[in-house]
């Protein structure tokens, strides 16, 4: 209850700081006979990975994946066994001297005052475990979460919708992979991934950043995942999305418009669609009273700028004198392009584990 | 895990349906000896009664708290034991048969579809566990939490910012409960409460529903609550909005107007408070890296317009079949007003359990 | 996690003291569909039920359930909805002056001095929350587990193996309620019932109490239940047996003969029994590495004397003076007979939670 | 909830197989401030180890700790930061080979029939996670444990009371380590310790196993831990003891010979100890109505002999099919002495939760 598991049945403990030994965390009640495809967990961390393009941070970290346990090799690869599969993912890139004149000071707008006043200590190094490299464990099991759910014939896609006030110019809908990634900053839309790039490139000449939102969708959740009344299936992914390091807002379906229109034009009529009831709008967002209604599950998440500006700024010590901090370090002017990966894997967390979960909802299962 | 529980050290499990027995719940982890003020959870339940006034519906309900187990008398009042707490509310007001038009048919945006899609069957009576009269027993759980946190010396107050597009022109900040209940649509702003007023009067007498927006401030909070990496304060405080009934937005601190600066701009100075290290700006709305700094927790809660809507529409049976419905039963047509004990609530539920769970925090205590 | 819930999937809540207004509870988590037959439920209790036969305490209640949610009316009877059952129980019989002069003492092997010690002050009508007449909450939810298990093919049943030194001369296997019942004392074998009771005759005229052993069998549990490391199947019947008020020892299966023996004559040798691999013996008592194998499950639960006698007693009150206590009040001179049903619902919650759990072990469920 | 989690604000997660990469696991929970003394957790793995003595089996393993993450260095060596603490152990000797003819066949009262009747498919390899090597990461854990709880003044200690039937002549008390580990078999009864010694080499030439009981002493137990009424004291020590791979009985205090006694011989009556109310006896073994008394924690765990022996022995493939097992591997021929530091390891994990439990039990924490 420390704050370091994510899940019911599936489930993710991690752990890690930014500069120490590894990363890394166990994914437990992982369904046994899942023909696990390590290379498809490895190309997931490879969107999130630190220099991947000029638009991210320099930080160079392989960000391998070391499996530990949880599977056995059988006709020619590993498949899950239903025990616990540990991970750790090695810091190769750590350089903890670099934060030995922060040991004293706050960061503006970071979490380092605030874990020191809770703990009565902390880890000066990159943020220790506040650090957004914590993130990497959870793409890890994202990524093994994802292929149960392509078993379950379930898609989950993310792109950046907007970067500051960039915004693409369609409403929120399933992009391919190949469509969001064309551009490294993973808007499907390209002349307006070529705006945000150049906005991020100003921003960074400047030593600045900037934030923006992503859209979330998820197509082929059937009908019926979700537990009323706390654990309602958006109650879950909320919790997910502000779960991640600089989430300012979150939006389901019509969301912040939707609390514009009135009731008789924003609820969505139900229509047959032959081989299912569908609805003709999808202001619900795909989620009906807590519960997947068949939809597209469309989120909206919005980011902060980051914190980190290599600029120079005022702040306190411990003792509340004022002190003068230079920016330097390693960081990312807008971290929307590799937050993608991210949103995508604690959305791929939350269904998997509501899939399992709604197992349990029937006498008979399957009826 | 069937998803009726909240919360860790101090949870709250619930249970009932609109047009059953009765509503109630079992608070489990209310710290002994706490000298429990029943007439202050009774009003609490008054500000989320139906029938309160013309802007909401017409169901009669009286609302008492049943007190079943859980404190001793003790210098003239109910002191907590460390025992659960059980109690009900009564539904005096039920109307199943109100309903039994309803038994082949899914109301557009209702969890008629989504709970029989999940359950294979479905309890027809006003909604049955999907309606929001549920809300009731966290209203009396959030009450017994608001007792213990004023023992810390922390308040947590709401208040309608935004009825559709009418909204307040101050930025969000604490107001009193005076100022709040002034006006029975529950904006501290006269002249806007006025102006929603008229505007919720309008809707209704067309038999629609509007939506908005509620702000949410807890001050005195210290820092220190909350659990990185994933039960963050945040993230919490999220869960606990999204598992409302009509919640369709969310925004920390800036929100989503922190989304469009840069980070420059965005980050909040640290300055000397005398008797603590406070920010001199909170875009971050009293929340850094998951943990609370001090500083007001600012939260900001869209509503949609509730679905049920006094005007005929056009759905489907089970089967698929077109059919018409009618637009009748006893509703509101602006649910913030009653919203605002709810958020109020469930913020005081997720602050008494990080205050409590923060007691875990360190090897010595208060140290 | 302050201890009044029990189970994972399948959820147990409850609340009450022996003097309060109500008993109750909430189970969470009943799949939906089950067809629940109310008076199989009401029979459980009555086999609870305070003076059922002069072997037991004189209080009478009537006990009878009061279900508050979770069912809808179908074809005649209630039927689970997947929404959290709520139920109470009144306490018609309370009496709690009876027990003003005790509130500055301790009882010898009660729950006075550490209640008081654990919460700073303590409910000292009948024990408040530790008394057994909590257990009647466990009997409601037990009987509805009991119902599922029943689809499943797995019957529960326990019976008073021995009472103080008095034993059957049979080894533990299943015995039908029919034979269990048909002596109040509930050991199915006549004889030896005959000299249990006998023996309670007597302890009872001297004011006295004894305790014994339970030996409880599930037959027809399907190989696979139990969740390894640490939620082994007969680690969770472990912690639910030891969970009741008075459980001084617990075996399983060999049991404590078991480790006089040696490995090469403990083990249970596999057979083929045609539509399934079984066991020549069953020393393991149905469980191997945490896992049901298809064997019946065979467990053995010791009970003390309960501690309520009726002689005097010295003890010390709140500041350590000597006090001498007269023995009064209504209390079971040895509560084995009423501990059966206790014994079998506890096991029950336990084995519909693990066979809810064993749905999400597997990839593709039922494969 | 796949049971790979062990307690509630003090959680040890584990992973590993016994042939796989390593075994592992992660400390959730533990308060920041402490100072971590390593080499006492690696003094416990000794404890542990197999190969220490020709008592135990001849497999050979560092049983290194690899510390990942959650201290800084503070005053010349680590301190906890309250973040999780991951860890792994590798496995060196690992001889996955010495296994493949058991792919198709389930060895007697090993768990190969039962995993593969869950999962659909098991790890051959030495029993994969149903091997005791897992409980390595549970002694790394419980080590840390004893380290919070020795700045509470508790101390944990087990020791070996009776292998087969050779027993010690005295009754449970509290030994020192010294006392305990003078020779190899860990009974500190220097003359039955040798008798068992001897029973143990004759048992292991005739390639046979024996087990026996374990007592367990917590003393230093302040009053108050615990919770009721599922969460008791000893229910939750009872599935810390009933999670270890060979556990046949379990005995609280007075135990069996409890349940032959009358309640009025039976029940520890109170005396002042001067600076705390105290019991002249201790048959509740410390715990009463589920809470620690301050009193000695004792119980009693019985061992079954292990499965494995160095003998041929007839069992069935999966298809029911007969064959014969030749008895091979690298066994113990007696657990016990290596299930010293594994009892405690797990009452550590138990007492370090309640304790931190405990911290919320008032509404004025150390009022």
């Amino acid at each position: 209850m420390a704050g370091n598991t994510f899940g019911t049945l599936f489930r993710l403990t991690t752990f890690g700081e930014s500069h120490g030994h590894a990363m890394g965390g166990i994914v437990d009640g992982c369904p046994a006979g899942l023909a696990l495809d390590l290379d498809a967990v490895q190309a997931e961390l490879a969107r999130r990975r630190p220099g991947q393009s000029s638009l991210t941070t320099s930080r160079k970290e392989a960000d391998e994946v070391q499996w530990l346990s949880g599977t056995v090799e059988h006709e020619g690869g590993p498949v899950t066994t239903g025990a616990p599969i540990g991970f750790t993912v090695a810091n190769t890139s750590a350089r903890p001297a670099d934060y030995d004149h922060l040991k004293d000071t706050f960061r503006p707008s970071h979490a380092d005052f605030t874990y020191e006043a809770k703990y009565g200590l902390r880890d000066v190094r990159g943020g220790g475990r506040a650090s957004a490299r914590e993130t990497v464990s959870r793409v890890v099991a994202g990524a093994v979460a994802r292929q149960i759910l392509a078993t379950l014939g379930v898609e989950v896609g993310a792109y950046v919708e907007r970067v500051q006030d960039i915004s693409m110019p369609l409403p929120p809908s399933f992009h391919s992979r190949d469509e969001v990634d064309a551009h490294p900053v993973r808007c499907p839309h390209p002349e307006t991934a070529a705006r945000m790039a150049d906005r991020i490139a100003d921003v960074k000449k400047a030593g600045d950043t900037v934030g923006g939102a992503i859209v979330l969708v998820a197509r082929g959740v059937p009908a019926g995942w979700g537990e009323p009344v706390f654990d309602r299936l958006h109650a879950d992914l909320a919790k997910a999305m502000w779960s991640l390091p600089a989430t300012k807002s979150l939006e389901l379906g019509s969301g912040l418009s939707g609390t514009l229109m009135r009731g008789s034009e924003h609820n969505d009529k139900f229509v047959d669609r032959g081989d299912r009831i569908g609805t003709a709008t999808n202001r619900s967002g795909g989620i009906q009273g807590g519960i997947s209604n068949g939809e597209d599950i469309l989120l909206r998440v919005g980011f902060k700028p980051v914190a980190t500006v290599l600029q120079p700024s005022s702040s306190v010590d411990r003792d509340g004198n004022p002190v003068e901090l230079e920016g330097r370090g390693r960081h990312d002017p807008c971290v929307l392009p590799r937050a993608v990966p991210l949103v995508e894997a604690m959305a791929c967390l939350v269904l998997v584990d509501h899939a399992l979960r709604q197992r349990a909802a029937r006498l008979t299962f399957g009826a």
